[in-house]
């Protein structure tokens, strides 16, 4: 396989083609941004640690029956994903109040949810990525009503599995982040990546935060919880 | 019927009882206020009209078959309204993009939408008033699902009514916003008011702004749109 020419450079990833069309290759950079871009730095090792635990969390929904763009890892900081076109929408779930949702609905952060939560989001920098309703969807034609339940439907099985996944190790998974994409035959892939840039995992006994609320709210060392998290998945440095 | 004890003072309205438990007795400030509280004003006549606007709306609307808790007019600025439980739903019926929901979606304003939008927001100020969807709604208990299911069939049925109303006095219904409440018998009915104050009315002919943005955005005055509009609906001050 061969790296083409950068096709894509977004806040934490750079997108490159490959010699086969249907393939990208993906370099993850050691940017960390928060608040829509607003707080940004350069955090040596992040993109190392989001690219191994990615794949890892990749290859163990795969064992799950769960399927996603990603074909490999390449190095360090680079893996080969199936190419597709990126839906604009965030998928969140959510299991535990946190964060903007928490404060949005004046929900104590940390209370358990009903029930999961499906919300979306437009994926667009330039309006801060609003929240959008179905019929919302519906009017910007971002998917089709059968896309968006398929989306639905696929987000919550990735939350099962997750939640399992993350629960053997001592972990409280209390939000995510997903991306899908389309590949060339139209079909919904589960793209992106999914790292403690995108979940919210709390230390089940101590509820300690071991993802990206450390650097959005200057708890910590970002590097320090992500090589916990790498570790506990069983890809630590001495593994 | 006698006025009783104030049992409310919102920004807009003050609610009394009367010797009628089903039944409160409505008073129309003449405060304007927007932005969530943040911009206000006494603007002098604006209690007269909307009280004499929404009972004619109200009038209007129980001609083609809808019900609401209004049960009469009794002065200028006074009515007599079946006393109900709100809600704590705003519920927004959008024909056009307009205000922040052109804003927030990146949609022009002025805009026609493919079909009438239903949309939800927590009635809170101190949160704000956030946006919700039909999860939230159901993770909040502000309704269950067949309450919102009702409540947005209804909105749609007041959307079919006005649009033929105010289209036959020359005025595009752009956006309004609908409260709910629950009677003595749990049954849901339309509550608080209809009028320039909570719909967004343009002049069919030439866009010009016949509601409350003309105090938000500074474009004119109040009282003189606001009249406008009641004449149009047959209520002017020499009929």
């Amino acid at each position: 396989m061969e790296k083409g020419a950068l096709l894509y450079e977004g806040k934490a990833k750079r997108v490159y083609a490959t010699n086969d069309e249907q393939i990208v290759w993906i370099e993850y950079k050691d940017s960390a941004t928060a608040f829509n871009g607003e707080k940004k730095a350069e955090i040596n090792g992040k993109g190392r640690l989001n690219n191994k635990i990615t794949s890892l969390i990749f290859e163990k929904l795969k064992e799950k029956g769960i399927e996603s763009h990603f074909i490999k890892s390449l190095s360090e900081t680079e893996q080969l994903v199936k190419k597709v076109t990126i839906i604009p929408l965030e998928t969140v779930v959510r299991n535990t109040a946190a964060g903007s949702f928490a404060a949005r609905l004046g929900i104590e952060e940390g209370k358990p949810l009903s029930k999961p939560i499906v919300e979306f989001y437009y994926k667009d920098d330039a309006l801060g990525d609003p929240i959008l309703t179905d019929a919302h969807i519906e009017e910007l034609q971002i998917a089709s009503e059968a896309e968006r339940e398929e989306i639905k439907a696929k987000a919550l099985q990735v939350n099962k599995a997750l939640l399992e996944l993350f629960s053997d190790l001592g972990i409280r998974l209390i939000d995510f982040k997903l991306e899908f994409g389309k590949d060339a035959s139209g079909n919904i892939v589960l793209a992106d990546e999914v790292s403690p840039d995108t979940c919210r995992l709390w230390d089940a006994k101590t509820n300690a935060k071991l993802d990206k609320d450390v650097f959005r709210r200057d708890l910590g060392s970002l590097t320090e919880v992500y090589e916990i998290i790498l570790t506990k998945l069983g890809g630590g440095q001495n593994v």
